[in-house]
């Protein structure tokens, strides 16, 4: 089931439910996060609804200015999954590799995310604006203290996150272990949140079996598997419910999708080829993103259909 | 003014204006987000009918049960503006002076704020359970790139607040430089939220010039003055707004209130007393906190009334 919030006026818009090949929706009479406040009442409605869909009802989204699937959430939490992206990481700031065995996590700005087709406006290029291709999850309540096993269950919603950074600010604030607030400004989100069976078995382990692929002013930039993350996100649940129950509508990401293999598939941020440039080369020598620039990224199911929307942003000054 | 939000089975509960004592109260016919989301419409509502409980109307607050003013927020940033208390924290855990001349903050959880009498479930004694007295402020919303002086002007009201913390997590946590999730479960609130007119010249600077008293199972632990803050809460405004704007009903927290006269004026944190112990005698003796374990914190003005209410909770095993 393919899930997407309409732009309405109000700040958490209209839920909707998207036909399978993204053409057709039929309204789902409730916001996203009521949905999500109380799932197992509302799923079973909203499958009515994507069975209406699959017989050929509802009305084109030809024209349909899609927010965020959660225009704005009461918690995001982001990981840093996927090791080979914080290896670049280390050699770009050198910083200190984390402790083993525990993921990497913080609490980001989640008032606010913005439609995958908004121009994002920051203050400064000098501070080092970079794109970051993730996949995300939506859980419903989390009690504290699940287990990963446990967590997998609270997993309703996968969503394709574009995490914007500012690299220049980000090393000054890690310093201070209070983590980021200048260095994270709104994340971007692609317009369709999916139930895990609609990957089939591209969904296992926790993690998202596909390649997201990100093009940076029309080039292809990187196309790396979802799949290797070194915590699947059922861990990532686990792990933010230590101390803490979550709400409904808790996001979590995955952190730069990233693979070993970075020489050959690329990447899906800026900083990491920045740090490949500083493997081979002894520094840096690919720019971060200018006013004007565009980043795309999407991912498809393996017979072609894209599965989240695209994500398709140009940066402007703000 | 005083301003309040009463328990009614709905997350945000309702908002009720108090009158000046305490004692009484009138509805407000609507949320405090809503009040803030715009503020500028609701502020001479909401002052009618503080107007009105100074005439005398309105029911007693007897027995009434208090949420937090903001029983849950789209965005919790915490300062740490006490140098005093940055420089035991560096002596107690070994970590390094902050970068000069800025503020230091992180995104907190912000899903949920505890009531000033509601029992507090913590996982685990061994997490190493503490108290911290704080000040905060709310603000309406903030356009990204305001100035300290700007800023000032979206203070719209100060509050009063216990920021949990379990220490034995943290410096893990700080380690990555990603900042905390597991050290920092839901903070406590007390119940009154004030605008700063109600404080007199205890407001200038963008500080609270009132001791914040502390009390640990019923005996005094501290009584720090509020006004040495570092960093004035227009500054941290301006700081949190740098890179993004700020949504109506952001809370920013002036971290643990802290003297530098520490030895004579007491704490208001356990970890504070364990770096004046590490500084006295090499080692910390202080044990953090049990289950059962109960903590009063509280703000009066100089003629001694009590300005936010009390905070007054017991430590239970979550």
């Amino acid at each position: 089931m393919k899930l997407a919030t309409i732009e309405n006026g109000t700040p958490d818009g209209a839920l909707v439910v998207v036909s399978a090949d993204g053409s057709r929706h039929l309204p789902a009479g409730m916001t996203m996060q009521a949905a999500l406040d109380s799932w197992n009442a509302s799923e079973p409605a909203l499958r009515a609804l994507a069975e209406r869909l699959d017989a050929g009802e509802g009305d084109s989204t030809n024209g349909i200015a899609f927010a965020a699937p959660l225009p704005r959430a009461w918690q995001w939490l982001d990981g840093s999954a996927y090791r080979s992206h914080g290896e670049l990481m280390e050699t770009l700031f050198g910083t200190e590799p984390p402790p083993p065995g525990r993921p990497l996590m913080y609490q980001g700005l989640s008032h606010q995310f913005l439609s995958a087709t908004a121009n994002v406006p920051l203050p400064r290029e000098e501070d080092g604006i970079d794109f970051e291709g993730e996949f995300g999850i939506v859980t419903d309540f989390v009690p504290m203290g699940v287990t990963p096993e446990q967590a997998l269950s609270h997993i309703k919603l996968l969503v394709q996150i574009n995490d914007w950074s500012l690299r220049a600010l980000a090393p000054v604030e890690m310093k201070t272990g209070f983590g980021w607030i200048h260095a994270k400004p709104a994340c971007s989100v692609a317009p369709f949140a999916v139930t895990p069976d609609v990957l089939g078995d591209a969904w296992r382990d926790g993690r998202v079996h596909l390649p997201l692929a990100v093009d940076w002013n029309g080039e292809r930039f990187g196309n790396a598997e979802g799949g290797a993350m070194e915590f699947g996100f059922h861990e990532l649940v686990a792990h933010a419910a230590s101390t803490r129950s979550l709400c409904a509508g808790t996001i979590i990401g995955s952190g730069t999708v990233s693979n070993s293999n970075f020489r050959e598939i690329g990447s899906a941020c800026i900083a990491e080829r920045r740090g490949i440039e500083m493997l081979d080369h002894g520094k840096p020598s690919t720019s971060f993103m200018h006013f004007g620039d565009t980043v795309r990224m999407e991912a498809r199911l393996r017979d072609g259909s894209l599965l989240f929307g695209a994500i398709e942003q140009k940066v402007v000054k703000g």
